[in-house]
C-alpha cells in the first residue's frame, strides 16, 4: 500500500488486446469515458470521488522488471510485446469533474483521450478506484444530510474489503462531511483526523468496570471516552458520574461516553440525565453500533440527546448498494466515434460535456449532456486535469475537495436530499448528442 | 501491497487500550475468539479462509521508524511508550479452524493466546482479513455447488472494493472451487490460473467486428475467445464461422466464445446451433454479465449449452451480504474467563473448541462448542498453528487448500447445499460452557 500497486493488478485481458492493438499499429487517439448507467434504487444523487487516486495511478503506472519476467515467462506474450511494455506510460489527457461534484446517470466524470492501448490498459484499475471511492463518497453523503450537523465519525475498517477499502472509504467519507475515522493510517497518508474511545475487551480484562475507567483516564488524559455497555449502560453511567471528582482533582476531565448497542436513543436520555444530575453536563454522548443513515434520521427525530455518531460497516461496505452499474467506454476511435448496442447496456456515443444550470437559489435546476465540442450555457462539469500524462495543477488538498463538496450538497434540491426514493433529477441529452447516435446507427 | 501494510493500519482505540494495558503493567495471558454470530439471511453455511493472510501479519507485524515518528509527534503518546512499540512483536500461539473449513455460527475459527497487549491489537486487522476472505469463500462457494462442475472465472477486479479486495477475492473464489480469474496479480501472487478474452472496446475500435476478431486470433492464437454481444449476437456467432476456416489455414483454431448480455439461455441455445452448423462443435460458449449464483442455478435448470461462466461483481462484492456478524472477543484474561452481556450482543465465554460429528456417509451431523479442556468424541476442528509468534509448520499450498474445501462441501448435508435457506445446522453447547457461562454471571 506504501507503493503503487503492480501494473499486473488488471484484467488479463487488457495485456491480450494490448498485444493485438500494438501488432496491428492500431494507436490512433482513443477516447473512453467513465460514467454510471443507473442510480441504485436507494440514492438519488452520486458524488464523484477517486479522481485524485486514478491520477496518481496514470501518473505513475510502470511495468516492474519482476512484471516483466513475470510476463516473458508466461508463455502468452511474445519477446518484442514484453520489450514493448517495459516502456509503457500513460502520456494521454483526462477531463474530469472535481472531486466532490454531484452527479447522475449518463453523465460522464472522468474521460480519457490517449492513444488506444494506453486509454484501454488503464481501464481496470480506473473504474476499481472510481467505483469504490464513488459509491462510498455517495452513501456517506446520506448520512451527512441526515446528521443536521452532528459529528460522523468512520469506524468500518474492521469490516471493510482489505486494507486499500479501509483506507479509501476513511478518505470518501471525510471528503463528503465525515468529521474523522478511527482508522490511524488514514490519518497519516490523508491527514484526516482520527478518533477512538475503547472496547468492551478493556473494560473486560478489568476486574471491575469503575477501575477500568479510571486506568484510561490515566493513560489518555485528553480523551477520557468511556465505554458504557459491556454490562449495565446505566450503571456505567453512574460510575462514571462517581469517577468524575477524582479525576478532577487530578485535573483530567471526562470528555465523553460511548453507547453501542441496544435501543441507543432511550439510552442516551437516561445516561444524560445521570450525568446532569451528576454534575456532568459537558460530557458528551457518542453513540455507534450498526448505524446507517436511517438509523441516524431516526436517532435525529426522536430528539435523542446524542452528540455524535460513529459509523461504521453500512457505510464502509455501502450494505446496501455495494457496487455501482458503471462502466468505462470507448467512445471515439480515430475520429470515428462509437457506440456499444449490447442488448440494455447501449450507451450515448461521442467525447462529452456535461452543463449544469441552476435556479435563482443557486440550488442544481438541469443538466445538459452533449458532445464535447457544442459549446452551452451553464457550467461545464467536465474540466481539464492531466495533459500528456502530467497534472495540469498539484492535486486540491482534501480539505478543498470538502469544501467543493460542502457546497454541492448544500446546492442539492431538496427532494434529492431525503433518504426516500425522489423522482428523477432532469439529465437531458442534446440534439447533438442524438444526432450523433443516429449517424452512428444508420453507418451499421 | 507488495509490502505488508503499516502497523498503523488499525483503529486509533488499539493504540490508546494498548498504552493503558502497558501503564497498568496488564500484561498477562488473554484469549481472544474469531466467530460469527449469525448467518446472513442468504447463507446457509460458511467457509472459513483469510487464516494464511493473518498468520503472515502476525509474524510479521511492527512498527516501522515512519511509523513511530508519526505516533510520536501526533501527541497523544508517551515518548516510553513509542519505545515500547519499537520491540512491539506477536509472541503468542494461534488455534484455528484450516481454511477452506466449514463451519456455522458461534464456532470460534480461530483463537489468539497472547499477552493481552498483543492479542488486543491485533484485533482490527485480524477482523479485516477474516471477515472479507470468509465473507467472500462462503458467497462463491454457493456457486460452485450450483454449476455442477462448470468452470467459474472471477471477473470481479473492476468493482471490487480496492486493490486487496480484489485480490483477495480471486483468492478466496479459487479456494472454494473457481477454476481461475481475469486478475493477472493473482496469478502472480497466488499462481492462480489467469484467463481472459477481449473487451467490446476492443470489437468497436475496429471499424469491421470480423476483422476485431481476426486481429485478436493472430496476437493470440492459443486463446482465441471472441465476445459476441457488441453489436448482434447471432450475426457475431455466423462471422465467427465465416473466420475459422481461414483461422485453420494458419493453424489457428477458435477455442470459445463469450457472451455478455440480453437472454444468456436463449442466445446460448441459438448460437450453438450456428456454431454446430458451421462446423464448430468444439468451439466452448463462456457466460458472463451480471451473474450470481441464482442466475447459474436457473441457467443450469434451462439446460442451456454454456460450457462456462464468468461470474463478476455479485461474487467478489458479496453483494447480497456484503459484511458478516463477526466479532474478535475477549474470552479469559489472567485465568478468569469473561463474558459480554451487552444487549443483543451477549457471547459465550472461554477459550473453546469445536468437535464435529458426522453420519456414516461422512456427511456433517452435528457440531459441538465447548470448553478448550472438555474434550470430546469427534474432530476437533481448532488446531494449533501458531506458537510463540511462528508458524508451527510451512503454509498449505493454495492447492491443499482447495482440495480441503473441495472435501468440506462435499460432505454437507444436502438441505445446506441448496441456496434456499435451510433449517440451521445443528451446533450445541455443551453443558461445561453453559455451566461455565452461568458462574461468570453469578460473580458478576
Amino acid at each position: 500500500m506504501n507503493q503503487p500497486p503492480s501494473a499486473l493488478l488488471t484484467d488479463l485481458y487488457q495485456l491480450t488486446m494490448l498485444q493485438a492493438y500494438v501488432e496491428q499499429g492500431m494507436e490512433e487517439t482513443a477516447v473512453f469515458e467513465f460514467f454510471v448507467r443507473k442510480l441504485p434504487p436507494s440514492r438519488n444523487f452520486l458524488v464523484a470521488a477517486g479522481l485524485e487516486q486514478v491520477l496518481d495511478y496514470l501518473e505513475t503506472f510502470r511495468f516492474s522488471p519482476a512484471d516483466l519476467e513475470w510476463l516473458a515467462r508466461c508463455g502468452r506474450f511474445s519477446r518484442s510485446f514484453v520489450d514493448y511494455l517495459e516502456h509503457l506510460r500513460f502520456t494521454g489527457d483526462v477531463h474530469a469533474m472535481p472531486e466532490g461534484t454531484v452527479f447522475f446517470p449518463n453523465e460522464p466524470i472522468l474521460r480519457v483521450t490517449a492513444p488506444l492501448p494506453q486509454a484501454q490498459f488503464v481501464e481496470t484499475r480506473v473504474m476499481n478506484l472510481l467505483n469504490f471511492q464513488t459509491m462510498i463518497a455517495s452513501k456517506a453523503a446520506r448520512s451527512v444530510l441526515v446528521a443536521g450537523g452532528k459529528p460522523l465519525i468512520d469506524f468500518g475498517l474492521r469490516r471493510a474489503h482489505g486494507a486499500e477499502a479501509g483506507l479509501l472509504a476513511a478518505r470518501a467519507s471525510h471528503l463528503v462531511g465525515f468529521t474523522g475515522t478511527a482508522t490511524v493510517l488514514a490519518g497519516v497518508r490523508f491527514g484526516i483526523p482520527v478518533y477512538g474511545t475503547m472496547a468492551h475487551a478493556f473494560v473486560q480484562a478489568h476486574e471491575d468496570e469503575a477501575r477500568a475507567f479510571e486506568h484510561f483516564a490515566y493513560a489518555q488524559p485528553d480523551n477520557v471516552v468511556l465505554l458504557l455497555d459491556t454490562y449495565d449502560t446505566e450503571a456505567a453511567a453512574r460510575k462514571v458520574v462517581a469517577l468524575a471528582p477524582r479525576l478532577k482533582e487530578k485535573g483530567i476531565a471526562v470528555k465523553g461516553v460511548r453507547l453501542d448497542s441496544g435501543d441507543l436513543a432511550d439510552h442516551a436520555r437516561k445516561v444524560r440525565r445521570i450525568l446532569d444530575d451528576g454534575g456532568l453536563p459537558d460530557v458528551q454522548i457518542l453513540a455507534s453500533g450498526n448505524l446507517d443513515e436511517y438509523r441516524l434520521e431516526a436517532l435525529m427525530a426522536s430528539g435523542s440527546p446524542i452528540d455524535s455518531f460513529a459509523v461504521g460497516t453500512a457505510m464502509t461496505t455501502s450494505a446496501d448498494a455495494p457496487s455501482l452499474d458503471c462502466a468505462y467506454k470507448l467512445q471515439e476511435y480515430a475520429g470515428r466515434a462509437c457506440r456499444k448496442r449490447s442488448e440494455g447496456k447501449a450507451t450515448w456515443p461521442g467525447r462529452k460535456q456535461v452543463y449544469r444550470h441552476y435556479e435563482a437559489d443557486g440550488r442544481f435546476a438541469e443538466d445538459l449532456v452533449t458532445v464535447a465540442d457544442d459549446a452551452q450555457t451553464g457550467d461545464a462539469l467536465l474540466r481539464p486535469v492531466l495533459r500528456a500524462g502530467r497534472r495540469l495543477a498539484p492535486p486540491p488538498s482534501l480539505a478543498e475537495a470538502r469544501s467543493h463538496a460542502a457546497s454541492q450538497l448544500a446546492r442539492l434540491p431538496d427532494s434529492l436530499r431525503r433518504l426516500d426514493p425522489a423522482p428523477s433529477y432532469p439529465v437531458k441529452i442534446s440534439q447533438a448528442l442524438r444526432d450523433l447516435a443516429k449517424s452512428i446507427d444508420e453507418r451499421g
